[in-house]
């Protein structure tokens, strides 16, 4: 049996556990959702008045040049590479995840329809449980191009192999995967499935949302094509804030999507008329961007620059492993099911269980402190951030989730609704 | 002869004076580029306070619903609707003006295309003058769309007619044309043009970036058929702040464009794999924001809604008919030549001169407090603010103006670059 004591002492024991005192968290809570909305790091208010105040307020129009607020994508993606298993300029924060996986898929056809072997597959390959915004906008994407291209959806991640082997296999363009899974949890092993995808022809783009500065991600030792992902869960970057796309050096040149603003032009400030396309990562940009939000992003970076992903990565484990050994020992009467694989390997840094009133039984946890989140059906997800969660978190977590149900406590009409 | 005495008169029988205290504006800086970057109301600093300590840091998650961040986008349309003519159910502020031409262009593409009489049409006619970022979109989208379709670029605004007549017109699917140019400051007539455009069967697209807060906007009663700009100009959103797009009510239901994110989905919190747009402006949205710089952009317009469009044009006119006055009264001894109409139906609210070291001139300017901006090929831009920059301010900077180009008091040889 694991004991308070057993948590206290391994807090105690804790490497990461100074980390807590970067984040402003609010007294009596535990937030089990910072796989939703990362923590606010302390330094983002200072961060914030500095680039109101200061770069925006007095130094006006200057700051673009004077503040750095034009390479802010770039000098970003340079802090971020690192978590990626990426280099420094193979990434750019920009737009949002929606919008880069947009640009990724684009890029991805066009260097598929550029190959002479290659230019007649019009198979596109995701997930139907994969995040709806990446199959929402795959279906914009290849309803516009109307060349064909037919988004297939796997009923299960277990069926990839299956969908790429053979005949059918040889007509897959792309494959789209979230790398952890929104609901479940469930990691595919980024290196396998990139080889796989690869045998087969296609080419593999990976949605990171929830994978990174929460999992261990080394795209270019998984020779991965495309990759996105967004700041403000895990990352800590602040509510919506500009997402990332990440391009590796060996597609830099062949990489063309559509949305060519002028923050992709080789010479922006040529104002001239005909498009050129920057050489390196900047391509993958559009727009200009919003500078606070933006800006904001390095606060949550910066606190990663003094830790280690293989640090992370052990207590996240630890804290999901507690979480449901927790669960074992004082909720198995109850009608939890567990949703995400308990092997380490195939688990990213959060925990779902499904409950008959999944929905009522959350909004009683988060009225008592306990702060996860619903998702339909039925699914009750608990992030773990090893940068500001503890043991002795799990433990009240669990506590207060075995007072709410051994007492059913908890209100089966109430509304059902749910964000993001 | 206007006198220093004459300008502070003005400004003391100014009714908008009072509103130059809502900005926080440093010392000794007459600045005229708000047309490129708006100066900082005061409440930002709280605003930004309020949605990072408390928003975020306090309330966390909860505050997509409980801080309303999930309705933002169209709270704030409505609120900038009526400074467009429009309605508040036809506006939403959201990603950046290059993604937002994306959607507005391919939209009006595909209502064409679904028009028996017009789906043949394969011309999309834009000024070669106008803003880069807007014909690189429009090459962007047309090259992907791979489907004929041909960017014609005037040579000239007036070679429009032309453009338009005979059977050379019946081929033209859209018209896509800044309202306010960039760099002449010349204004189109929304409702002629518009006119005309429909006149040969095409669409018009209107990009307000230099118009939104900075003249009367009349959107609907110009009968236009999509529009999109920038907030962080005149609007005073703070640093590339999201953009707006309007859409009018009778298009809503055709209303199609390619970045079909989570944000635009009848139930985007249904969480299922299958595509439907919501019945309204939504449909424009494409995915999550970034809160903090979208929450900033409250700031700015609130200040507009104490105010009305028509005095802050007449003001506007009034300032910039005095640079003018004083500019031929103080430096026509100089190679200035101005590129803005003198008319006032064809002037937005700015004021550009060339002149041989144009570049130099605005850099000597900056040294001493005028911060207008550069554009090549020698333009030398003055914007002018009606919201915060007073008649003295403008004698100011002529006298300052004067005083570089009499003494020949700017270097040369100083390193070219600008940014907006």
């Amino acid at each position: 049996m694991i004991t308070e004591q057993d948590c206290l002492a391994l807090d105690a024991a804790d490497p990461l556990a100074a980390c807590r005192s970067e984040f402003a968290l609010p007294e009596n809570v535990v937030y089990l959702d910072g796989n939703s909305l990362g923590a606010r790091p302390k330094a983002a208010l200072e961060r914030a008045r500095q680039v109101i105040a200061a770069e925006w307020g007095d130094d006006l129009i200057r700051s673009w040049n004077t503040a750095g607020w034009y390479d802010l994508p770039g000098r970003l993606g340079a802090l971020l590479a690192p978590l990626l298993g990426a280099e420094a300029d193979e990434v750019v924060v920009t737009d949002s995840t929606s919008v880069n996986l947009f640009k990724a898929l684009a890029a991805a056809l066009r260097m598929q329809a550029a190959d002479p072997v290659r230019a007649g597959r019009r198979v596109i390959i995701t997930e139907r449980d994969n995040f709806p915004s990446d199959i929402y906008m795959a279906e914009g994407l290849l309803g516009w191009l109307d060349r064909g291209y037919e988004l297939r959806l796997l009923d299960s991640w277990s069926d990839l192999p299956a969908a790429l082997a053979g005949a059918a296999g040889q007509q897959v363009a792309a494959v789209m995967l979230t790398h952890v899974n929104y609901r479940t949890g469930r990691m595919f092993d980024m290196a396998a499935t990139t080889a796989r995808i690869h045998a087969a022809g296609a080419l593999a783009i990976w949605d990171l949302a929830h994978s990174a500065g929460a999992v261990d991600v080394a795209l270019n030792a998984a020779n991965a094509d495309f990759a996105v992902g967004c700041t403000y869960k895990y990352l800590n970057g602040g509510p919506g804030a500009p997402a990332f796309i990440w391009v590796p050096r060996r597609h830099h040149a062949q990489f063309s999507q559509p949305l060519t603003g002028w923050w992709t032009h080789r010479e922006p400030f040529a104002m001239q008329p005909g498009y050129a396309p920057a050489p390196g990562i900047r391509r993958a940009l559009c727009g200009t961007q919003p500078v606070v939000s933006l800006a904001l992003v390095e606060c949550g970076l910066a606190i990663f620059q003094r830790v280690s992903m293989a640090a992370l990565r052990r207590k996240s484990l630890a804290l999901s492993d507690l979480f449901l050994s927790l669960l074992e020992q004082h909720c198995a009467a109850h009608p939890l099911e567990l949703i995400t694989p308990r092997a380490h390997a195939d688990r990213g840094s959060q925990v779902s269980v499904t409950h008959p009133h999944g929905y009522a039984v959350m909004q009683a946890l988060i009225a008592r402190g306990v702060i996860g989140d619903y998702r339909e059906p039925r699914v009750m997800r608990f992030g773990f951030t090893p940068l500001y969660t503890g043991y002795q978190d799990v433990w009240r977590a669990v506590m207060i989730l075995k007072d709410i149900l051994d007492r059913s406590d908890y209100q089966v009409d109430a509304r059902r609704s749910a964000v993001t």
